[in-house]
């Protein structure tokens, strides 16, 4: 039967793993580099592991609680019978292993994230494309790690349970992973970004990643945690999400277009598992894609990491084509039919990540007009560049959005909300290839550093500058693409919820002329306001402590600038990881209590429209923060080149005005508040039980 | 009947114009000061009005070619026999009517205030009490004359036509005056204020308001068009666009609550005109006020001010109740009863619009925590101040999120969703003290500045600068009234759109879980950001191009800098003047033909959600721009007060860039957004007899 079709996931997840591991190895042999190389990687790799301690400690404490919760709460399994029993221990399991498994992907893709930064300053030595290759396989081993244990778990859970609830467990303990990862990560890379930013460059003329900066070790460890862990977990959690929500739709609607599901038992059964074989499919093409970035001479690493998702891209169309071609199989011609017409769902859903990945990047590339006019906006000072780069960050809102508008509409005519969620599978079907190429950004950020550090010359330091900028591309196509996919994953999560809380089955579903549907989406849409607010408040805040902690060091101890001494890393590290971890709590214990407050106080379809008006003006911060944070760093490095004076000019020192701004913008606030919007559609559907219990799910204040 | 207690009403417009008249005349017979005060004035004063005689002539090609648009489409009167004749001159004639009004009412305004700001400057010299009384007549002239005007034109045409549907065109005309009113004026004052700083102060270091600067006069000028003229023909039209909603509703609903009105026509009759009738009643409590703040001595502006907030308020509330119980005289006890649940609606909002006004204040008040921390962020540089600013003002938007919520639900519950509008009226009934107070602000600034050119010594100008803080706390709580009060009427215009396009009959209203709605909702969400970003780029290059001219007229002519000669004021005026025309259209046109667009391709539900997106997007962005605006204004005002190092510190710098990044924020993008959100809501109740003829209202796209 169908669900036979799951070893197809199951053997591509080992593989995936597999792959890792050996790529992990190939990095692993590779030369470390001289002894200062070795020293600095190695604070790097022990700021990492120190921080990634304690926020898995705190972690661990916060799983197990929910775990308990998760237990307590009614069973969406037999909610008749549940009711009475309320031991949900298949779920609060499936959390468990959810939350395990992210902390692991992450935790191995951050271990030989910190091994590779060394060894491609070194491979830099011997050429381009030596460096390219030992970066960009400490990236895919995070690539590779998350799908394939996101793969694993899905396909096993679904064999051993047979029903998609329990893997909304799943989803909902990777999530919620993700949103300590992501959000943590963020403020801890920031913080120290920012610190060592305002004294190190403004006050003191250091270079960047000068090693007498205290800050410099704290802000390598912040590209690894923030970028591979934090950007790792975060697609884990979209890519599980998107799965989950497709098959809960599949498992449970009734009409798909005009087609009744309910007649062809042999046709859902299908429909369940195909999100979960074309994500198989896609891996598979993943792994053939890195393959060819391997094997193909690339002159222009930037271009060959391009080429690497477009050939995965194609790859995965020609393979998803020949596997539903297969599902059909057992299909009658109906069913066929529709099969094809999701296949067609899935690639409008793919064409359209890649267009918003490729829209991103315009308005963020130094040699576009936004950036370039942004750069020109710095001439007249600190305040013109702040609002060139916030409107054109507000600007960029709606070429994706129009794309989203049109994969949606499209994908829903070709197969209803169920399309809706595949154009979601689609865009997150090549998630392998995408994880893979944004790690490669921060481990040869981190390569220049160390290059720099190490004193390996400056040609080396420019082949590492080349592969940096190539990193920072790949990066800005990374977030359009895991926004847009956020975002179709997320809609896709609201028509489960509202299929599965009974509100199709209300006379006029979500309404928004009920004044109770209407605060819901009140609510909803201030709230990605305040989470962002709270990042920007939190990053700031602390960055001010460790812009104390860097004067105290230089002021106490002089020997540290003359770099006689070494800085006290160890204290700013110290500085970030607690910090990040502290202003974690509000924005975490928000995402969790306010659906689950809405959905009580005003019933199942207010929370639906608070969703809905989450997931809206969600998507509108955050486009507008991670593309204004990226046109204005990359302004910033297009003076550097030597446009408008260069370096030290008045005008430089306006456009690192809004490179600073622009980092919790691009890196903590706009980035997480995908995650906000999975962790909140999750928990609805998680805690939907418990809700019910409330009047029905009409809410206990009703209009 | 019913309708002859319009009588209360048009009496009580003509007693305010009246009354505006006698003000006027009072301001003009004031002393105007010496001669280099009324040279000042005089260039003020000519700026303004070539400014508004080029602004007045491309409206007037504007408003005449939308007449005959009007004219064309087809009449809400009695759709199925106008959709042949479409000859909709009764709509079209009000329309240029309220067009009308909305003009003449903006130029009484701002006639007077050129007039007030040298007779105030000069009344400074006396006290600070004559100061004062100059100031705040003349800022009550654009009160008592928007608010005349608007009862006036109100009372005869339902009087005439005996139809809400007429207002509606009334107020559509005023709404599209406001939008080219606020935006253009805003657009103006930032270009000349942010051209003026830029320059002046940061690269010359001339003081503000030096009349060597050639932006200074264009900077006066700005505060005239933008903060008088632009505010007062944005409350203008909040005013009419409530009472019209109101209206339209009791014309149309069948139950409010659970109770039938069509089954009673006289409590129909009476609900249409008590909007009306209670506007009618706040101009009187707001004239009763305006005469206790004269004749009171008042030894704080400040206070008194917001003295005659609360007396208005209080007054209001009980000759409202007075009104109430005479309306009830007609009606049998079920009636009676659900007016006055009608008046306790009208009460909450009213309390929380004062409530909005002072949390706004809270956040911008420079001895409030918010304005404090974002001071103290300055100490760490540009970038930070302005992080700080960013994230204060979006969490500023909770606290007035929350008094919405509780104003909209107790109201329904009181009354249905007309209760929500009238909620809307109760916030706007006393319009004419707040315009008031709001016009008091810039007339005090100009009067400042006229101070200072006039040279009339130290302690005036500290007079004058006492007033002027008076004026800027005044003009803080009018903002976050003006955004409250421009809040619920769109949702109540929201209502009666969804009343009046039969979405109400339609089975499931407007359903978030159809892709269509669901889409409209997205554009929705998306178009204030759009907006915003329009503007504030628009203040951007046009400053751009001021600075440019600034630096030109330095360089070319010496002699400017020295003081020997004049600088050319009119060249930097004429260049706000034509920016601001020029930037104006693509926003106006965005504002008609989305919902327009949007309302054909997907239908009138679509619509609907269309405007309940913009309606909550518009609110986060308008409360957070105007809020982090007005804290980063203080912020700065507060280190100029001697804080943190006081004037030309590095702090200081830091805080004059966050103070330039707020001014479009808080003067242009944040306050149009409500006049564009009142010009959507109208757009579509107006044009929904063309958007109806496609597929019946379902569009041409369904889903």
């Amino acid at each position: 039967m169908a669900v036979a079709f799951l070893i197809v996931s199951l053997i591509a997840g080992i593989i995936s793993i597999g792959m890792a591991m050996y790529f992990r190895m190939l990095v692993l042999k590779e030369d470390p580099g001289n002894e200062k190389m070795v020293t600095v990687a190695g604070y790097i790799e022990d700021g990492a592991k120190s921080y990634i301690k304690v926020q898995y400690k705190v972690l661990s404490i916060f799983v197990g609680a929910l775990f308990f919760v998760i237990l307590f709460i009614p069973s969406p399994l037999e909610p008749s019978e549940r009711f009475a029993v309320w031991f949900n221990w298949e779920q609060a399991l499936a959390y468990a292993i959810g939350s395990a498994g992210s902390m692991v992907a992450g935790y191995l893709g951050l271990y030989v994230g910190v091994k590779a930064n060394t060894r491609a300053a070194q491979a830099c030595t011997i050429s381009t494309k030596a460096g390219f290759d030992v970066a960009f396989f400490g990236g895919a081993v995070m690539g590779l790690a998350v799908v394939g244990v996101a793969l694993i778990g899905v396909s096993i859970l679904y064999w051993i349970f047979g029903t998609p609830l329990i893997i909304l467990g799943f989803s909902f303990g990777a999530s919620s992973i993700a949103l300590f990862m992501k959000c943590g990560g963020g403020i801890f890379t920031k913080t120290a970004d920012v610190g060592a930013d305002l004294v190190g460059k403004s006050e003191y003329n250091l270079p960047e990643d000068d090693p007498r900066n205290p800050a410099t070790i704290a802000d390598n460890v912040g590209d690894n945690v923030g970028d591979i862990a934090g950007m790792g977990s975060d697609l884990f959690d979209s890519y599980v999400a998107s799965i989950v929500a497709a098959m809960m739709l599949a498992a449970s609607i009734a009409l798909i277009t005009n087609i009744d599901i309910t007649l062809d038992p042999i046709l859902r059964a299908t429909l369940v598992v195909t999100p979960v074989v074309l994500c198989g499919v896609g891996l598979i093409a993943s792994l053939i894609g890195i393959f060819i970035i391997k094997y193909r001479k690339a002159e222009n690493p930037g271009k060959a990491l391009n080429n690497g998702t477009y050939y995965a891209t194609l790859i995965f169309a020609s393979i998803a084509a020949l596997f539903t071609w297969i599902l059909t199989l057992d299909l009658n011609e109906e069913g066929a039919l529709l099969l094809w017409r999701v296949y067609f769902a899935v690639l409008i859903g793919l064409a359209s990540g890649i267009v918003m990945g490729f829209t991103s990047d315009y308005f963020t590339r130094e040699d576009k007009k936004p950036t370039k006019n942004i750069a020109n906006a710095a001439k007249e000072g600190h305040a013109v560049v702040i609002l060139s780069g916030f409107a054109y960050g507000l600007l960029s809102v709606v070429p994706p959005t129009v794309g989203i508008i049109v994969a949606m509409a499209v994908s829903y005519l070709l197969a209803g909300v169920f399309g809706v969620a595949m154009a979601a599978v689609g865009m997150l079907a090549i998630v392998g290839t995408i994880v893979s190429n944004d790690a490669f950004g921060p481990i040869v950020d981190n390569a220049r550093a160390i290059a720099e550090q190490g004193e390996l010359g400056d040609d080396v330091i420019r082949t590492a500058d080349h592969l940096d900028s190539a990193g920072n591309t790949a990066k800005a196509i990374t977030k359009g693409f895991a926004i847009g996919a956020a975002n179709l994953t997320v809609f896709a999560l609201l028509f489960s919820f509202a299929e599965e809380s009974g509100i199709n089955d209300l006379p006029d579903g979500i309404n928004l002329l009920n004044i109770g549907v209407l605060i819901g989406a009140f609510i909803g849409v201030v709230v990605p306001a305040l989470f962002s607010a709270l990042l920007v408040l939190a990053v700031q805040r602390n960055a001010a402590k460790m812009v104390d902690e860097i004067r105290r060091q230089f002021e106490e101890n002089p020997k540290i600038l003359t770099g006689e001494e070494p800085a006290d890393f160890k204290k700013t590290i110290d500085i970030a990881t607690k910090g990040s971890l502290r202003e974690l709590i509000i924005p975490s214990i928000i995402s969790i209590t306010v659906p689950i407050g809405v959905g009580i106080l005003f019933g199942v379809a207010s929370l639906a429209a608070f969703l809905a008006g989450a997931i809206l003006s969600g998507f509108v911060f955050a486009v507008f923060m991670s593309n204004s944070g990226g046109a204005w760093d990359n302004a910033k490095k297009w003076i550097e080149d030597g446009n408008l004076g260069g370096k030290g000019t008045e005008v430089h020192k306006a456009a690192i005005t809004g490179d600073t701004v622009g980092d919790p913008f691009k890196d903590t606030a706009g980035p997480s508040i995908n995650t906000l919007l999975v962790v909140m559609s999750l928990t609805a559907s998680m805690f939907m039980g418990l809700i019910l219990l409330f009047n029905g799910g009409l809410g206990l204040i009703t209009f």
